[in-house]
């Protein structure tokens, strides 16, 4: 039932099998460079946390998985990967520059990005957050949001403060990520009042045009602002923000997959989750969207009310699978994992930042599905 | 039971009563700025509007009275009286700039008001806003969690993308204020789990420190925010937005004062209001920082759980008056209105913008109480 893009990529992928970074070791290599990234922003992260009001604090530590409900330091615990972080520090490095200068742009985008999980949970209404109660489970509504605010007013003051000549191109761009964002989470919770079929339904171009929005633009946004601060020429900048905007259509369409026939010991959730919870997400997209029998009997089986139980499910899964949809999914993935690493070699960038990137998403979609 | 500012200012009050501006047609006046700066702000505004998700911008058109829970035009509706916008433009005047010049910080400053009323609606439990149902009661939690953050990113992206010299400064000093926001919100909602009395309790001090982040940091940032897109010297900047601040917390004390004793046909809230819900007024908490047997008969009534009832609250009510809590917080709005208006005179301004400004101070505060 799984695959990796290791597999899919050697020997028969659509990308050079000599791609700088794509090797067994990888996973490996992309470990050490979010570690790398980590310990350098990870004082600047802590100063501009520690900037809170000790309550807001106290939630972001939590949703940063820096420490428990109650507030107790938890460091072997739940911290994020730091991916966003990682693509700021390595955009800086990408276009000459010392990863240092990209540091605020860093603490800006894990901030938002804390901020938009935080947010995004009580939206959807989601329990759980990286195995653990998701903040507004563990604190309240109402303080929830609170810290995601105060997240964000954070980040937007941070960057505002950096000194340096591109300080003001960094906020615009940052700002205008905000709204992006905000539009892609406003277009998901719309999908879930549409048909499934029929006039009004969602089709795969506009998910992936909402993903783009709700995930892509702060990667982009991610990888942008390390090239601004790192004085890049406007042509580098904009050839890596697109670089992390496919970056994040290729990881949504994986956490699709995920959401479908990701295993539950490794994702926490159930098996066939997203069709359980009537999720449209790509691969369910992808497959109404043609028109044989299996998408046909999808609708059907997806209009009727009420939560899938285990065996419709898995019967769903299955007519998902047979109308083109898993391989639909799988294949948007690829290709936009392909664009994303195409754009590294499109410009002049620095071949060691260009390998650690690499590594990095190739790593970021391997994950079995 | 009521009294108002300008019987409190004239004759016996500690401002000149020949000031610009402090006369019985000061209403009528302040109304006629207030109109002339919304009429100017407006198309940017809805252009800005206009912007947001179809769904988003809904939700802000009714936070905003443009329309009802429909989304049906509501034009003699519920819309604010837009101090924050008209604040903006003044400051642009007062530093001899044309009103336009502030337009954007307007914008920004408004979407943001706009921002903070529908989370804080959320995190205090409110259900009613300018008598209609508030936005998370009209559309559910989670989206009005999302409209918040529309306007908020909005704001962010509208005043970055500004052009002109001053962007930087502005878009910096609109971060600050965020974070002064959330902060004085974080505060508020704190102090209602601390206690009543003895250690712990919240000092009169420590909630003018609340109510100048919360009411007052948007109030300076918008007068600051015209003074700078105007092109003001950093001199100037600070005066008016101390202005702001200090016209913020003397608000604050009358919307305290009218949480108790306003007549519940023009605050549409219950008699005693804040006493019922056990809120931590200045009033209130000034009562009890002093130590006569009125103050301590408070705490015991305070102290006690579950609601107050019609006659207890009426019975705070007096022991509040009978501490002397209803004239300190009298003294509160008196002192820092008479701040605000002294700053005006303090460096050289366009004199008919101090006029618009201090009309407008006096009559905020001109309610009856």
């Amino acid at each position: 039932m799984s695959s990796s893009l290791s597999s899919v990529y050697s020997p028969s992928g659509s990308v050079d099998a000599a791609a700088p970074g794509v090797s067994h070791g990888h996973g490996a290599a992309a470990d050490g460079v979010l570690k790398r990234c980590r310990e350098l922003v990870r004082p600047a992260l802590v100063e501009a946390v520690g900037r809170l009001h000790p309550w807001t604090g106290e939630m972001a530590a939590y949703a940063l998985g820096w420490s428990d409900a109650v507030g107790t330091p938890d460091p072997g615990g739940s911290e994020g990967k730091g991916v966003r972080q990682a693509l700021a520090v390595l955009g800086a490095e990408a276009v000459g520059a010392d990863g240092g200068a990209a540091v605020a742009g860093a603490v800006a985008v894990e901030l938002v990005h804390t901020f938009s999980l935080l947010h995004d949970d009580i939206m959807d209404g989601d329990h759980l957050r990286r195995q653990r109660p998701a903040v507004w489970k563990a604190y309240g509504t109402g303080p929830a949001v609170l810290a995601g605010d105060a997240l964000l007013a954070l980040a937007v003051q941070y960057l505002t403060e950096t000194p340096g000549p591109w300080t003001g191109e960094a906020v615009r761009r940052l700002g205008e990520t905000l709204n992006a964002l905000v539009h892609g989470q406003a277009e998901d919770l719309r999908f879930e009042r549409r048909p499934w079929s029929g006039t009004g339904a969602v089709d795969p171009g506009q998910y992936r045009s909402m993903a783009e929005g709700k995930t892509g633009a702060l990667l982009g946004c991610a990888i942008a602002l390390g090239a601004v601060l790192g004085g890049a020429p406007a042509g580098s900048v904009a050839v890596l923000e697109q670089a992390g905007r496919h970056l994040g259509v290729a990881f949504q369409a994986v956490d699709d997959l995920l959401g479908i026939w990701g295993e539950p010991a490794v994702t926490g959730k159930p098996v066939h989750g997203d069709l359980r919870l009537r999720k449209k997400t790509y691969p369910i997209l992808a497959a109404l969207a043609g028109d044989g029998p299996a998408a046909r009997e999808l609708a059907v089986l997806l209009e009727a009310p009420g939560l899938l139980d285990g065996a419709a499910a898995a019967h769903a899964a299955m007519l998902v699978e047979e109308a083109g949809g898993r391989a639909a999914a799988r294949e948007e993935a690829r290709r936009h994992l392909d664009a994303a690493r195409h754009g590294l070699r499109g410009v002049s960038l620095t071949r060691g930042a260009v390998e650690d990137l690499d590594a990095l998403f190739v790593c970021l979609l391997d994950r079995s599905w």
